[in-house]
């Protein structure tokens, strides 16, 4: 199962970086997931409003970059680098996020994190 | 509340590293806190529990370094490395930790991301 949830942050990251569209994300999740991020906003659950979050993101250049990843259990967590627009709109940062998973792998529930303090602006 | 948690996660891991008793680091969880090490595990809970996992470090030679801290709401992650034992005793871990917080800036939760898989041996 560690292998397995491994591979599945990884395909997160990957996804996060390169999806076109907030529904391929949203299929890395259970249809009754929930999304907070950040920590203490309030929950996203389902399929429609995961992938309505992260179609946001598909609407700008980024990349992703896995810092480090703790697997215990049913559950990760880790810590990455988004890198986001270009030149003086470049946004970088870092979240911790927490993952829990069913047993067929997909995410059950996602927690980030990080809070507008912690984002670096410009190139 | 930030600059709070921010402080305590400090105060927290210069604790593990230098506490001479579980019953120190017990001191900054609340009375009914839970401790979840590694996630996964049945967790302990309240002061006694929390201070008797914690006596065993005591008897270590350890270090400690903060590598990142998140804070969200009333919550923070954060990752960290410790080092305990000395030469071919040595183990070095970097696990994530996740802790929630009580107004009065008391530790409610700790769990910790970290499989052994993810220690190094020797120093």
């Amino acid at each position: 199962m560690t292998a397995d949830i491994r591979a599945t942050v990884v395909r997160y990251l990957d996804l996060v970086a390169n999806a076109t569209s907030g529904a391929q994300i949203a299929a890395l999740y259970a249809a009754d997931a929930t999304l907070e991020d950040p920590v203490g906003s309030p929950a996203r659950k389902g399929t429609d409003e995961i992938a309505a979050f992260y179609e946001v993101l598909t609407t700008r250049r980024r990349t992703t970059e896995l810092l480090a990843v703790r697997v215990a259990g049913s559950e990760a967590a880790f810590s990455f680098r988004v890198v986001s627009g270009t030149g003086a709109e470049q946004s970088v940062i870092e979240p911790i996020d927490v993952m829990t998973f069913a047993e067929d792998g997909l995410i059950t529930s996602m927690r980030a994190f990080w809070s507008p303090a912690d984002v670096r602006r410009g190139a």
